[in-house]
């Protein structure tokens, strides 16, 4: 299985989602599976989230509150739940605001050591 | 009931809170309620994570995302929720890992328009 059958098996087991991303830490995507048209241009919006990503990792280093692990951004047409799943990478999923995210975070867990191993 | 109780009253409500803020989108605290020390400077953390919001918020209207309505940030000593209340202000609180989340996000979304009332 490579990056994106676990990107695709992300997206195929949550209704609601748009697409899922594998991402470098530098904003330079790994690979991505597009499940749905959103309407929204997710990949760049997913390039921008890096930076937001790198700042809350900035900040929470600066106050000792450890390394990030899990981020969330909820706006009025999307959803999107990121996990780190190395100090390089991490993923990203985009879904629709009514989509089940408490699904797509256990995934998203358990899809990272899978993806770390094939790193 | 003024600000500071509706704060009081989402720590109170959440095992395992360690503050919740009422913050302007400038980084400017409105008020705080610490319930628990963590060991982390809590308040100053959340004035960073205002610029981390900014992003975000930046980053989604630039793609027609929309408004950004929630965030959360996860690292390894401590979770941040964030819910925006108003165009100027969000209300952030600040978790032990092992706290139960969705309580928290389910409060803060109950104390919003309270909030919103008095500002």
């Amino acid at each position: 299985m490579g990056f994106r059958e676990h990107l695709q098996e992300v997206c195929r087991s949550v209704d609601g989602s748009i697409a899922c991303t594998l991402m470098g830490m530098d904003g330079i995507e790994v690979d991505t599976h597009v499940q749905a048209e959103g309407g929204i241009d997710v990949p760049s919006l997913l390039v921008e989230l890096t930076g937001v990503l790198r700042n809350a990792r900035d900040a929470a280093e600066a106050h000792q509150a450890g390394g990030v692990s899990e981020f969330s951004v909820a706006t009025d047409r999307l959803v999107t739940l990121g996990r780190v799943v190395s100090p390089d990478y991490f993923m990203v999923v985009a879904l629709r605001p009514d989509a089940n995210q408490g699904k797509a975070r256990y995934l998203l867990r358990v899809a990272a050591p899978k993806v770390v191993a094939e790193l």
